[in-house]
């Protein structure tokens, strides 16, 4: 390919708005265009990173079983309605009105059309499993639109969904996905993780996280070398160590103004750790108390799933105050004016002796003993992970944490969908049973920005081999010059016929504006052609990772070797 | 690719509202469903299909230096408004507000986005031409959805646009585009003529359709050997040959509850080509006469035109009344009681002697001449062509009538959009021009109908070598006997090596029910294997084209190279 003949409108300088590299990039190397808020169109640079992505994802799918469809984008109410997903999705759902004035959407993400098909067309186990996916655009409409093709309100997706007879089918095909989303990003060249995730809106048993790593990450995730990683919204936490001591008797103690768990453990002297955080919810419209050692907090989502609640609130000063006979500040399992609800985290297991709110107004306790003084009728894992947590995999080494990019989703989603919507086949022994079901996404427009959070310097992308544009790109410098011309035409030949994706900068323009925006495209080798360097029979060959002055002066036959003979 | 692998819901029946052949088939074939009214899953079947022709298009439009690139499906009121198109496209439109309650739509087309990229990044000539085009989704919420994925609402399309520093430049890659054109339609095996056609909501100066002859088709063409096709809607009309005759003198004839042209000439006993048709229009609020002989009807598209007007109704009884003094079956061009603008086709001029009505009730008036008895303000071709026209290009064949598919229009735009959005660029010369568009769309979902309209049988669809989802078909009448498994594994591995796409019936089901979903689903090709005629060393060999009894028996490897050797 010529570079006179693609468009590639490269920038100086990034829009104002342009609010990640990513973003400035993508826009600098003419990749992309915002259109409006969230909504971006995709030049012939932009476009052929997703079609090489898609490319990846497509052969790891195609090489599983997967079975490529195309679903609608405009889906109707009612299928969403079955789910009761019409009213959970909100604001973010994009919804519309055909001129008959019938309801629909446009689509999230595609579970309900997809059971919908498999009740409609599967009936027997014998047609089991199956996995489909699809590449396709996706809607949301977000509060806030941000960091280019990141957070976008249209986006492209692969979203895959599998149905199997039973659930040791499905789960044995999860490890299946498990590995094929490992393969697309190994070979989309990520420093990625994969990790225990929350379900959120799509729900199901569990799931997880595709991970890229990148300070610039919106999620962050607890790992460990053993191998263990987790979002840390749903990184599992052990229960902590709390030294024993001798029983001390219940001692009230007048804590005027002393109200935060700083300002207890400095008024007593004590350890955060030797305190405890009273916090009153509203679960599903029922008040509870939820117990964590002060020197945690509480996950809400843990918090949420513990209780099996759907809808989880602070509760108010006023109705905390009926409760326990306090305000906030003095609160505490002990003296409660009203029986509720308890629920602890495992942190408060073993703390001999806590500080905890006396339910009086200026008064806490001191000698608070679990069992002796107050009980849970839960004890479970709600709180945040936090530094210095042990990790709950091979419970040796500390936690680790990093800020990721989530590319990719995989979710054990069972009968969640298909017993809303009756999706049922008949198994082998003649029975009406429920389609055990998973759904896979990954965001095609996504990956191209994780790309470049983790690999770009200050003169542009550094695109990976696989993800790049045009893997080769050669510059002559004077591609007018007869000699100049013949050594890149050949060059360009031999790689094209050896099946490297390559770009010759033709453009009559000085070489210093042909490195910077070769540099700032990203092309991953570089040869450049120049009168001087051929007086030798040499020609100059530089990786774009590599600084300026690292690079080599080879013959041409040593750098068409060099580029068909690299590894990924 | 094994039968038993993939999904393919074939059905016995097709449900009852599939109402043309390649809906039917479509559906029993399990290449799609409905979601909803014209919405469409494609599975994996039709899908491939989708694929195969998206390549074809791709190839040709690289080839022609397009570059591939990608809009966003919802777009922003604003940019719709500067061409007036917000109002224009009417209820067809889906339209849709976001959490913010601004205005977007659905893209039915993407001139307006496309232009915007234009004028925010050419700036000068040096970057034109430019060619760009997608394969995305559009939406046109129809009145009437039907034919299945032919007048879908959601729809597979491939749009292209492309930008020119002058109108010769424009018209000189109209003609690139024109044969690359002809290229996609003959490598998807049609039988087509490229026609002139109307530009409808589209616009520009003139535009071409690229049709499938198919008797289903909803659009009728015109054409002639000599090589001129048209829309009916659109071709053009040459003088009729009248009869000179000695002019007669005026008369007026009492014609009591004499009305349409036929009571006229019955009356009378004149042919039709003797009388004249008088209508009233309001052409853009104007009231208007318009005249054409007895014996042909006005075509609104081509008064339209001529009269460069937007909108065109008739005009009511009473208002007619005023200006003619006569009620509807009595209207004529002469003694009008106000002037008003009179319009006549080319059919009128020459007729001697024409009946016409008398602007009386009840009365006529015979022996109208032109020049002598009325006048028209503009004389042009504003009638539709009818049996026994000649053809406008050779001016001796009678044209001949055919139904067909649209597949493709191409329209040269010229500044229509450049100039409502202030599309420029500096010229060589340092002025600043408006751009040269053109626009060119190839629908390719509803290809996937065309050839099933124009290739199928009673036994389902005979897809064309390149549009076929498997090129070839093995079917083992028992695959798990082992000589028969041995021969159907190695030709499948010839095949398939060779680039041929083969599909095995590796299904444990009777023969029958694999030769009927074979021929349903269109396979080109089909090998059968048994062990019977594998005891000759032979297997069956058939296209899907001929009938039952036609194939031959050749040896395996006569059959690869059958299919290899081949000619598309």
């Amino acid at each position: 390919m010529l570079y006179s003949k693609m468009f590639i409108p490269t920038l100086k300088e990034a829009p104002a708005d342009a609010d990640t590299i990513s973003a400035k990039y993508m826009i600098r190397a003419g990749m992309i265009r915002k259109v409006s808020s969230g909504l971006y169109e995709y030049l012939p640079l932009g476009f052929r990173v997703l079609k090489k992505v898609e490319k990846i994802i497509r052969e790891e799918l195609d090489a599983i079983g997967g079975q490529e469809i195309s679903m609608p984008l405009i889906l109707p109410k009612e299928l969403w309605e079955e789910t009761g997903r019409w009213k959970i999705y909100g604001k973010e759902l994009f919804r519309l009105k055909d001129r008959k004035e019938a309801d629909f959407c446009l689509s999230p993400t595609h579970e309900e059309p997809i059971t919908d098909l498999a009740r409609r067309e599967i009936r027997s186990y014998r047609q089991l499993p199956v996995m489909f996916y699809q590449f396709g655009a996706k809607f949301r409409d977000e509060i806030r639109p941000r960091f280019g093709v990141m957070r976008a309100r249209e986006f492209l997706m692969k979203d895959a969904y599998s149905f199997h007879a039973d659930e040791q089918d499905l789960e044995n095909y999860y490890s299946v996905i498990f590995e094929a989303y490992n393969r697309i990003c190994k070979r989309c060249g990520f420093v990625f993780r994969p990790v225990e995730a929350a379900s959120g809106a799509i729900g199901g048993s569990f799931s997880h996280e595709f991970m890229v790593l990148a300070d610039t990450g919106e999620e962050e995730i607890a790992w460990c070398p053993c191998g263990y990683g987790a979002n840390s919204e749903k990184a599992q936490c052990l229960p902590c160590e709390n030294t024993k001591e001798a029983l001390e008797p219940l001692q009230e103690i007048s804590t005027p103004d002393i109200k935060t768990i700083d300002e207890v453990s400095g008024f007593l002297k004590i350890d955060a750790a030797k305190t405890i955080k009273s916090i009153f919810y509203l679960a599903d419209a029922e008040p509870i108390l939820v117990l964590t050692r002060g020197d945690t907090e509480i996950n809400e989502t843990k918090l949420a799933s513990a209780l099996n609640a759907d809808g989880l609130v602070l509760l108010e000063e006023n109705a905390v105050y009926k409760i326990a006979g306090a305000h906030f500040g003095s609160l505490g399992p002990i003296n409660l004016k009203q029986k509720i609800k308890i629920i602890a985290d495992l942190s408060i297991d073993g703390i001999s002796n806590a500080a905890v709110g006396a339910n009086k107004d200026g008064f806490h306790l001191k000698g608070a003993n679990y069992g002796r003084d107050y009980k849970a009728d839960m004890i479970a894992d709600i709180r945040k992970v936090k530094r210095g947590d042990i990790c709950p995999h091979c419970k040796k080494e500390k936690l680790q944490f990093s800020r990721g990019i989530e590319i990719g989703h995989t979710f054990k989603l069972g009968t969640k969908y298909s017993k809303a919507m009756g999706a049922t086949f008949l198994s082998a022994d003649g029975k009406e049973n429920l389609m055990q079901m998973g759904c896979y996404g990954i965001g095609v427009s996504r990956i191209l920005a994780a790309v470049i959070e983790q690999s770009s310097d200050e003169n542009g992308i550094i695109w990976t081999k696989n993800t790049a544009p045009f893997e080769a790109i050669i510059i002559p410098i004077n591609y007018a010059e007869s000699k100049t011309k013949e050594i890149t035409d050949s060059i360009y030949r031999e790689l094209t016929q050896r099946g490297v994706d390559v770009l010759i900068d033709d453009r009559e323009e000085r070489a210093g504006i042909k490195f910077k925006d070769a540099d700032l495209i990203g092309i991953p080798y570089r040869i450049t052609v120049s009168e001087k360097t051929l007086l030798q029979g040499k020609v100059e060959f530089k990786e774009r990772k590599n600084p300026k002055e690292k690079f080599e002066l080879i013959t041409p036959q040593e750098a068409v070797e060099k580029l068909c003979g690299r590894q990924g």
